[in-house]
């Protein structure tokens, strides 16, 4: 497997900035985006359950009618692409039955055979210590992809900026999520900076490591 | 910049998966490590806020005292590294003055200077919207990193398994995180995956892509 250098990583990871401007006229190519929609697909989640659905909004007309609802931020209209992350309104045993024989699809095996997996999910998330915040723990998993979004898009050299600064029911109504099953949790935006960014030349801060990781 | 090619990011995506079997006598290098814990100190937040601390579990005898509250999973004592992610107890206005004041420190500027973006998160996380779940906006943050070290650790082909399933409580109590301000929220596994493992060769379950992205 082809992997990337240490310094490389670190390279693209102090790179990596939340993008205040970008470059309107550059276009992410379709290979690099079907590579981040992949990546995003590829995204690690609890149980591997995947609970939420990437909003790709390409419609111009849509994304300016979004950027009113997101303090006017201009990543919202001027970024190659916006990803809407959206999470299943319902998350119920008919959600674990539908991965549960997605598992057995791809695998070739009997849903019988997985029947214990089945069980285990279901007195966590659907009726045990997990089902009074489940949507909050599908939020956490939503969380994952974008972390795993940011750095794939980094090490690619391609920019991102996390928006949670939005109205997730005025985004709702104008991409007609609950319609599809799905209600916004945050979304980000990807693409190239713009040259006269000036937020991609300030000192990144971060507390020194000594106050954030403590070995035990 | 360095950067790695969309297959080398597809394929460190696909070779990823929750690791069941660590081989326990493979250790990650020191340069390896020491880059791992940079990449989750470099890990992006909303604000940059950074709500968190990453513990390493380095004592074998802590270890196996955390593994029957984590399903005696065997991950826990055979990675090679272990990180639990610290929620800090309280996030209030001095939590925002600390950060305001390495903004200053990092970027040689007045705190004055950055007065607004002060009250602009005073605003949101402390006083406005999301200071009734707060704690839950943190843990999503927490969530960003554990998604940036997975990804991390699999574009250098470092093996990783994410432990929702440990009880909380526990681990504070075992690894006295209260003591130091700290809960736990989720816990993530780093080394390598051994040859007997067999959940490594299994196909990767993922919804089809159709199914999981829309374009609007």
């Amino acid at each position: 497997m082809t992997t990337l250098s240490t310094t490389g990583l670190i390279e693209a990871l102090n790179w990596r900035y939340a993008v205040k401007q970008f470059d309107p006229s550059r276009k992410i190519s379709a290979a690099d985006w079907t590579t981040l929609e992949d990546a995003m697909v590829l995204s690690p989640s609890s149980y591997g359950m995947q609970p939420w659905k990437f909003f790709v909004v390409d419609d111009a007309a849509l994304r300016a009618r979004l950027r009113p609802h997101s303090w006017n931020q201009s990543q919202i209209t001027d970024a190659s692409h916006l990803v809407v992350f959206g999470l299943p309104e319902k998350i119920d045993e008919s959600s674990v039955d539908r991965f549960i024989a997605r598992i057995a699809e791809v695998r070739g095996v009997e849903t019988s055979s997985i029947e214990f997996y089945r069980q285990m999910i279901l007195k966590d998330v659907i009726h045990g210590p997990r089902s009074a915040w489940v949507r909050e723990w599908a939020a956490r998993q939503i969380y994952i992809a974008l972390g795993n979004l940011m750095t794939s898009a980094a090490v690619l050299g391609i920019d991102t900026c996390p928006l949670e600064g939005l109205d997730p029911r005025e985004y709702d109504a104008i991409l007609e999520l609950p319609a599809r099953g799905y209600n916004t949790v945050v979304a980000c935006a990807v693409g190239y900076r713009s040259a006269e960014d000036k937020y991609a030349s300030l000192p990144k801060v971060r507390f020194p490591k000594c106050d954030m990781l403590e070995h035990l």
